[in-house]
């Protein structure tokens, strides 16, 4: 039956315990808040997919996972649904794979409102064809007041790497280009600003984007692109040092290169926050052998999630430190990783 | 380096949120209790995999999702790294699928012993073993104290259905003959006596078991099978229910028939509780051409998962009431789905 046109069974405006318990009250919150938005195929509980890619010789399956637990729920540029979304076909895309397929847990807090729920849904559905991936399996379990905060929402997504390609932070070289493809620590600061106890107004948004398109176009502009990152939890510090660290390189930023919004820099100077580590949701980077930096940034600057793309710095031999920073001031400074925690439940 | 010999970093007793933060903390967690333990291979946030079963032609991909948020973590016969791990597999299983990956998504709370976190991981790997599966990609998340409640884990399976194979609800025919392969309601019954409110001490353990293995034997024996579907959250009640409406047929059950414990007999009986709403995480219902029903009966029997199968019922033609059940007295009553919670946390 449409959707559109069958009556609602749903009376509730919250969700209650009942909506979790595997009877009649459950099904009805699935049926038309979830399945009837997401739509996937068939009635059992798994989908049954099938991709002409997958049985290419040489294809490799890329699987992922990733918990969203951000709060606030909703924040300017996107919500947690958007995030979900894109968090799980960036972690494929970076690594060289086509995403094809998500799924998606939500885990709900007694006393959430339902209206909620259906704009969550409603932004993982617009952010998916976005990403050209479908949405085809889920589950939902609700959890007692205070045992819970709101609603998390786990996504799993499977795609395709092609024949031939196998990007990763072990394949960093030294020499190799550093990019980015857009300003930094949008998605940190947003969601610190937009944390009630703050009560800061800035002009900012999340940087929250699917990178799906880009990295196709980086990749068909510059095959021998080595690896790429998104620069999430940690921000871009971390991501580098991991990366550094698994490649047996050191990588050298270049301050003055970096792309950072004057909001951004003016939040963390009075917080006394270094944007180099505020989390980022939709900025990637790359490193690519420098005969085809150029190549990548140009691909890159084409497509509107890389319209800000810069090269920030390159790597070098292995040495003691792995990430340091060239100051605007000539200096050179070590980034270490992030220690402790700089903003909890940023994604 | 060997997980065996590498120092531990890892000083904390207890999860804090610096261990979600993207960091060093972070980092030094997730490799001492996670990965040192799964040991997915290659560092980049994304599995790679091949096998050659998803590039034979006609094989089709299945791909389901569960999030676990059972309460207490741990109880007789199990834990909510077993159930994550056997629910999950379960779900790719009563569809044809075998399993091959899995992926785990930790939300921890602030404040959760990192001994408890080692347990549910080391059962996970254990389970995973035994159902032949492997943790291929995870996440973990940390919110802070009153925001989740110790962990939640969801677990993602992608699984390869053979050529011609084609289980599903709407495949069920009038006579088909209605199996389980064990006593019902062993999980909601432990879980309820397990909850510190109750007090209640039982010799009673979850019936938590991955049904790979029985569901192999099953259609090999028994090609024929139309439907398998695991009976957990409303019990068999409503997975019968959802059937028989997916169908479009009615199941007459037999009470005499129906396999329970005399102490879920008896918890039931003590609480108004009815057995066949409470939860199963190793317990399946199947529906087979009356042809085949002997040899089906024959095979789970044979397996670890099935010694105490059974006929339970008779798939007939559509009706105005999906299940009813013929009772010890000779008389018949509806079999509705189950109507609001029953348990909440169940699994």
């Amino acid at each position: 039956m449409n959707a559109a046109t069958k009556p609602s069974r749903l009376r509730d405006t919250h969700v209650t315990l009942s909506h979790g318990g595997g009877g009649r009250a459950m099904r009805d919150l699935i049926e038309e808040v979830f399945t009837d938005v997401f739509r996937p195929e068939g009635d059992e509980d798994q989908a049954r997919l099938t991709d002409a890619a997958l049985a290419t010789p040489g294809a490799r399956l890329a699987f992922t996972t990733d918990s969203f637990v951000v709060t606030p729920l909703e924040f300017p540029g996107g919500d947690i649904g958007k995030l979900a979304v894109c968090g799980t076909v960036n972690d494929l895309a970076v690594g060289g794979a086509r995403p094809l397929w998500l799924s998606a847990a939500f885990i709900i807090e007694e006393g959430t409102e339902i209206a909620l729920l259906r704009r969550i849904v409603a932004s993982m559905v617009r952010e998916a064809e976005a990403a050209g991936v479908r949405i085809v399996t889920g589950d939902t379990k609700v959890v007692g007041r205070g045992s819970g905060d709101g609603v998390f929402i786990t996504t799993s997504g499977v795609g395709v790497i092609p024949a031939g390609r196998d990007l990763g932070a072990a394949q960093i070289r030294d020499g190799d280009v550093a990019l980015v493809n857009g300003v930094l620590g949008d998605h940190g600061a947003t969601i610190l600003a937009a944390r009630g106890d703050l009560a800061l107004s800035t002009p900012l948004e999340s940087d929250c984007q699917s990178l799906t398109h880009l990295m196709e176009a980086v990749l068909a502009a510059a095959p021998g692109t080595h690896a790429a990152r998104d620069a999430t939890r940690g921000g871009l510090a971390s991501t580098l040092n991991e990366m550094a660290e698994a490649a047996g390189v050191t990588v050298e930023l270049d301050e003055a290169a970096l792309p950072l919004r004057t909001e951004v820099k003016g939040l963390c100077e009075i917080l006394g926050l270094d944007p180099l580590y505020l989390a980022n949701e939709g900025t990637l980077v790359l490193f690519v052998p420098e005969a085809e930096a150029e190549a990548a940034l140009a691909a890159m600057r084409a497509t509107p999630a890389g319209r800000d793309a810069t090269i920030v710095g390159r790597a070098g031999p292995r040495g003691s430190v792995p990430v340091t920073m060239r100051t605007a001031f000539g200096g050179q400074r070590i980034v270490d990783m992030l220690v402790g925690e700089q903003l909890p439940r940023i994604c």
